[in-house]
């Protein structure tokens, strides 16, 4: 399958999710990564990745990402920083029944709501665990502490709810988790323009070979961002094999495609085998 | 292997590396992780956890890190602040030969220095590719362009070489290529306490099981930060299976060693079979 979706059709899918969209506005969301585990490299984070991939067919660019421990006043100033910078914030982590879970109490701090055990989340957990036949220990109830004028984010895959204050919405760390819970926001957005990706494979061309080219092309097309990205990778043979895959990112279809195939003219008059989206790009 | 090691081996295994040391004290680091296609989602970062792999052993810990796009001020903005807020900054991306490679300009902007082609860049770069027969491009010539008074990392892998600017180190995105530049930033380095890590398998036990006991045990011991980690993981059968490890963090030996016991007992009271530094932890 082709990396390429051309713009009506995310259109189409992003309102079929109930996701508004504005053409031509740029809306942009910040993410903030929450926990120690992601500092002192124990765990590799994959939420940012996944949650710019689910925000860009909606029309949302993620602009900036946060990584911060698990102390309250580290997390208050990254939320209150991105909640005034980004149209949309998303946080991951700490939302748990431990000790260490203190995300609900900073974003209460941070807006200056009363975080307290609620009703409605208190609900949805005991019915969860009833129907698991899991224990509702007091731990568990901790759960169900969301700030007071928090709207709740559905969670299918462990009952606990995230949650929606302001601008900002509240995930699990856990990814299976927080990729589950975007399902519940995506009609809460008011996207912009989409940013469309394209990729030009150049077989074997190294950045040095292409860079002339790729600075006059962005001198041509400002309104293209025109990347490069060098890889790497190890053959059967043991021998390290390397490439360049090209990237187009902007809102006009059109224009992109042109840009595209300037790529791939590029690559070729360097000695290159261009492939434009590549169904396996590096 | 077991994935502990003790204080003594890290600390002879670091200075070995020519890393000073400064028992007791915290000495902090902030990365920057620097390209438009880690907040696109298209890339999926692994500098952060190996840069702070590296960094635990020589006593010096990641305290935050930011992800920017690659635009100057952003860099330039980041920079600043982490510089001032931590003993070191570590920057990954942005140094390559192309257009949308500003990684050098920003820090030079950032520390009021100029930024131009230097001889002794230069003839790293020029001996390297006579070496490997590759032409030297004008936009490979860019890859010297160094800030005025910045010091030369080693690049093992191809060539052009990163630098390192105050406090801040400024190296290649491809994390291969970052991984091996930081070996010759250990001995630049003066540590402080090392932080240590310790790992209890709890086979199979839930947060929600462990967390009254986990709290008990954090409020006991303020020295010693506790985290619990569920995962999740599908079987060969199908079936998806959970769990959670326990990791006792701190700089102190002994008291980690009475912790991570602790830690073994809680499991074991709730019906758990834990393993202690288990060579696989999730």
């Amino acid at each position: 399958m082709a990396l390429f979706m051309a713009n009506a059709y995310i259109r189409h899918e992003s309102e079929a999710k109930g996701c508004k969209m504005t053409q031509g506005k740029r809306v942009t969301a910040g993410v903030l990564l929450i926990g120690d585990e992601l500092l002192s490299g124990r765990t590799r984070d994959i939420n940012l990745s996944e949650i710019a991939k689910f925000l860009a067919p909606l029309g949302v660019a993620v602009a900036e990402c946060r990584v911060v421990p698990d102390e309250q006043d580290r997390i208050v100033e990254a939320v209150n920083h991105l909640r005034q910078a980004c149209d949309y914030v998303f946080t991951t982590g700490g939302i748990g029944p431990t000790h260490d879970d203190i995300t609900a109490d900073a974003i209460g701090a941070a807006f200056g709501q009363t975080v307290d055990v609620r009703d409605d989340a208190l609900a949805i957990i005991e019915e969860w665990y009833a129907k698991t036949q899991t224990p509702l220990t007091e731990s568990r109830k901790r759960m169900a502490r969301v700030p007071a004028e928090a709207i709740l984010i559905k969670n299918p895959v462990t009952g606990a709810p995230g949650f929606q204050t302001g601008n900002v919405y509240t995930l699990a760390g856990v990814p299976k988790i927080a990729r589950a819970m975007l399902e519940d926001v995506a009609h809460r957005i008011e996207g912009g323009a989409v940013t469309l990706s394209r990729t030009v494979a150049t077989g074997g061309l190294r950045e040095g070979d292409l860079a002339e080219g790729l600075g006059k092309l962005a001198a041509e097309y400002p309104d293209v961002s025109i990347g490069s990205y060098p890889y790497f990778f190890e053959g059967p043979d043991g021998e390290i094999k390397r490439g360049t895959n090209l990237v187009a990112r902007g809102t006009d279809e059109a224009l992109l495609g042109e840009v595209v195939e300037k790529l791939a003219d590029l690559s070729r008059s360097v000695g290159g085998k261009p492939v434009i989206d590549p169904p396996d790009a590096k």
